[in-house]
């Protein structure tokens, strides 16, 4: 799944004791670097808004986001559209119509969306391919100009997006900003700024035989790639690929999940939107809105070239075995059972009252539905109690809603679906059974206003041991879960005891244990003193183990969907060229009984002066060389 | 399938008309130049040897390497094992016993191999795992010391591997000296040299609000990966992941070939020997001979985190398929139809006799079976006839043979088997038909002295069009195919008329032609004025579109076999770390009637701080953020 960041970089001023001894006159002199360094980042704004300027252009607002109010009610749906809603508010799809809905106040969006057939997949990808051969040959500059043009939309309508995501995700406008703004703008301005650095030529060493040669990689468009993303970031999740696709030459189809189907067509238009208006063709960018039978159509195409999946298991074992049929790579993103790990040095139990309040983030985020949310804090005995003292109140004072609706404010939103609902309840008694102890929430909650929405109660749940169920499997829920390490190895063997490795976190001070735990801990991706802090800064996304394979985001998410072409050339092609020696130039056989033999010890001469490691074996093969010539 | 490299660097003066005004003054320069050079790499190589010093070991060899007259005679085989050989040469196995031979004489090698069962695949799976824990933590020197012992054992063995090689699977010396040592040397010293390099944390970018951050990516051990490799290079393919596997901390299991099964064994012993030789476990490395329907066990184990198939496409949708069971990414290695593109600018007309030279070796190289063979010379106007009159006496004159028995000197080994010779024939024929020219061989060889040989007679066939079927089809024979194109254009649009795009070649000395076929032509891998030269400098190898994707060799390959673990950690510890600012901290609501609005206006002002392209909007950010905080 994507993820989202929840932290906010706020810079705190030490509270070291040594802290006390820093004079006025380094007070100044960090002043005066602060100020140059922000002279120096407004003077770097100047130039990027006057080079490959953004264009400006608008896209229509759905009816429901111009007026957020709006929408029709759920029991004011009648007869067969009725039936299709609640159907998919248990799991169950309807081949011929998907219904969209708010799942924080179950208000209908839209009209309704016709799944697409066999044929509906067939036509976009050879839209897209069409689209991609002109497409191929644009430049950085031009490609950047479609990026920084989709930034400035985000950043002018950063209203209407959040709002459209609320609606059809249930999440709060705080947790859309996070996980669907600041990321995505995030990778926009990563891409600008060092997307091209990143798929430069790449220069590779030669070696003593082939001194004579240049070597490098070229990276190169695929043709058409695919995306099947998940629902938890509806505007995020669709417009990360897109912008890898975009960025590196290639056109994109995108299955956006049928939960969020309805937000998704806005999207898509904003997308088109910057493509048209920068000159391109908007059949670059496609979506697909199908249930399983036809998404195998997608995921088996011989025209895609590359599929990035986000999703779970079940999903990623179909995905895969129906890009074998055509052979297609996949980058496979799957879940996590995120461990955070609190060691207990006297520094870190200090900061305990800032370090609960990323956990929280960590964990309440999009109401715990989150790839990169925290799964499990793993507490050494010096942090646990005090950890849990700090959090329980704070837990117990959260309040739900729908932050477009209400008039107080909610901290946090609906989840998705009811689906797992039943699930997470059993996994939750199953735990206080086997000894857990449940501090807070712990099951469904009926809205006292919005009947028709799907809440969990934001749960803390501590004394959890590492075997219990609740601690192996994913939740994707507002669940705070306390285990107890003994030890700085114990916690690392905690950490490691499921099957997933997505992300990490590890808060401490003590230099040795905190990288003991960012080496020991198996995970694609970990954050020091921070929450998911590695998704800001656009490092390579994703796990290892049971959390899949493949890499989004960064360097290795461009790298990813381009050929990588290796090339080796003449570094002076007019002096020096390769020619095959006569020794061993076909025919081999010359006319002189000793040929093979001769031929046999010439290549032998050609490997040791080429490979040998010791003086003596070196000159002996360079004889052996020049004697057989 | 992993390749070969059949030229040979040698260093040709430049026979243009300027060189003729090189004046002796010059000559001298170059002469220090290179004495320089030379002075340079034996001081380099005195550093080398005493570092990390390879240790000298033994193994014993096979009865049959040490006297290559030794072997049964087909002809002597009877009852059972006869019918088994009989099978195997037509392509059909047996599960009890696999018998191994050499194709180029009929003579039976060993005792037979009783192929691996499940319970054998989950025996060495586990065994390599047990081994992996403590391996993964040796340094990169300790496991450069493994790789400096093998580099040795090579060097001081080329007889016995090459002749080990020449009986399994038929080739000659010379081939097997190119495919088979030379390359597997140099990957063993560009992992000497190279290898840390590419293993050593990357930094990466941090942006303006998380200025105080640094970020890297690491690698680490997978665990224990797989290698299902194919019978061309016996060696070579089966050490190559094991020299990836082992540099980067990984156990590998490795299923050969069971066409070559027979002298695997042998090479397992000079991997374990150089392991034990060090102080490692001789666990870290194991080989499975199986057949498919046991190699679905190893294919679908869910201790492998890595697989490298090289083979063909049926096989690969098996592989795939199986992987998908237990979500192991795959590095996807299959045939190809590498395209040759001859320009026909002046010097490159001149250079035709040595073009014809380099082109010889690429076709007929290990005869045919190569992976980057040359399938398809692609000669625009003024080159076609030349090259054409230039080949067709040499190709005539190849003599083929035993070079292990034949007292003349043979040019061109056996094929593995004959099971291919039916399709050959007729794809020419068909060919003929429909007006190809076929100027020599065409058809399968019985030769008079080996009997139980499988030999293919060396062919020119001109005159091809990139529809006919030959034109089409992987054919890994002893074919020099000839195709006309009528410009540069022509040329690369046949050039990528197949479903392949695996390794290429361009030769021409006009720069602007040269690039358009460098960058025009669809294939992972292109050599300027050579063939698989880039495999010779372990550039990243590997295809796209019907050549698979994924890559092994270079930094690419080694990376391949890692856990790429991104890491944000704080840059000033002690002074600077996130906290969650007061406004967005849970509970949100804090008792205003505003909160909810503020701390999403505090949001939108951290996205256009962060990311706003203009100073206006960034200065407007920053109020906001100030305002709402």
């Amino acid at each position: 799944m994507d993820c989202l960041l929840s932290r906010l970089p706020c810079v705190r001023a030490a509270v070291e004791p040594y802290s006390s001894s820093v004079s006025s006159e380094h007070a100044q002199l960090a002043g005066v670097a602060l100020a140059s360094l922000l002279a120096v980042y407004v003077g770097y704004l100047y130039i990027l808004s006057r080079r490959e300027a953004a264009v400006t252009f608008n896209v229509p607002l759905p009816q429901e986001v111009r007026k957020s109010g709006d929408g029709k009610k759920w029991d004011d749906i009648q007869g067969q559209e009725k039936r299709i809603l609640e159907d998919q508010a248990r799991g169950k799809w309807n081949d011929k119509l998907i219904m969209s809905y708010c799942p924080a106040d179950g208000r209908v969006l839209g009209n309704g969306i016709k799944p697409a057939t066999v044929e509906d997949v067939n036509t976009a990808v050879r839209a897209a391919k069409d689209a991609q051969r002109e497409f191929a040959k644009t430049t950085f500059a031009e490609r950047r100009q479609i990026i920084r043009t989709l930034l400035k939309y985000v950043l002018d309508h950063q209203d209407d997006i959040v709002t459209a995501c609320c609606l059809d995700s249930g999440k709060t406008k705080v947790d859309a900003s996070f996980g669907e703004i600041l990321v995505t703008a995030e990778k926009l301005k990563w891409t600008i700024d060092h997307g091209e650095k990143a798929l430069l030529p790449s220069r590779r060493p030669t070696n003593f035989l082939m001194m004579y040669k240049k070597n490098m990689v070229t990276y190169e468009p695929l043709g058409v790639v695919a995306a099947c993303v998940s629902w938890n970031y509806p505007f995020h999740n669709f417009i990360g690929p897109v912008i890898s696709a975009l960025f590196t030459g290639n056109a994109v189809v995108v299955k956006p999940s049928e939960q969020t189907a309805w937000c998704t067509s806005f999207f898509l238009d904003i997308v088109r939107g910057a493509l048209s208006s920068c000159g391109y063709s908007r059949d670059l960018v496609q979506t697909v809105v199908c249930l399983p039978s036809v998404a195998d159509t997608l995921t088996s195409h011989p025209d895609i070239a590359h599929i990035t999946f986000i999703g779970s298991r079940p999903v990623a074992h179909h995905v895969c075995a129906s890009a074998a049929k055509a052979l297609i790579p996949v980058c496979v993103e799957l879940g996590g059972k995120d461990p955070s790990v609190i060691l207990d040095d006297s520094r870190t139990v200090r900061n305990l009252p800032t370090i609960a309040s990323i956990l929280m983030r960590g964990v309440f985020q999009s109401a715990g539905q989150n790839c990169i949310g925290v799964e499990r804090i793993i507490a050494l005995p010096d942090s646990y109690d005090k950890l849990i003292s700090l959090v329980e109140p704070r837990i117990k004072s959260l309040r739900l809603g729908s932050i477009l609706l209400d008039a107080t404010t909610p901290d946090m939103g609906a989840m998705i679906s009811p689906a797992s609902f039943d699930k997470l309840e059993s996994l939750i008694a199953e735990a206080v059974k086997q000894g857990a102890r449940l501090l807070a929430g712990g099951k469904r909650i009926q809205h006292p206003v919005h009947s028709h929405g799907h809440y969990f109660a934001p749960t803390l749940l501590v004394d959890v041991t590492r075997n219990m169920r609740i601690a192996q499997e994913e939740l994707f829920a507002p669940v705070f879960l306390v285990l107890r390490a003994d030890s700085v190895p114990d916690a690392i063997s905690i950490a490691n005891s499921t099957i997933y490795a997505l992300g990490a976190s590890v808060f401490g001070h003590n230099a040795s244990d905190v990288q003991a735990c960012v080496s020991g801990i198996e995970a694609g991706m970990v954050s020091v003193n921070d929450f998911g802090a590695y998704y800001a800064v656009q490092l390579p996304f994703g796990g290892v183990k049971g959390s899949g394979y493949g890499r989004f985001a960064g360097d290795e998410g461009l790298r990813g969907l381009c050929n990588l072409k290796a090339v080796c050339v003449d570094r002076f092609p007019t002096l020096v060229g390769t020619a095959i020696p006569p020794r061993v130039d076909y025919p081999i056989h010359k006319g002189g009984e000793k040929d093979g033999v001769k031929a046999w010890e010439m290549c032998k001469g050609v490997v040791e002066t080429g490979y040998q490691i010791t003086i003596g074996g070196w000159i002996a093969g360079l004889f052996r060389l020049l004697g057989n010539m």
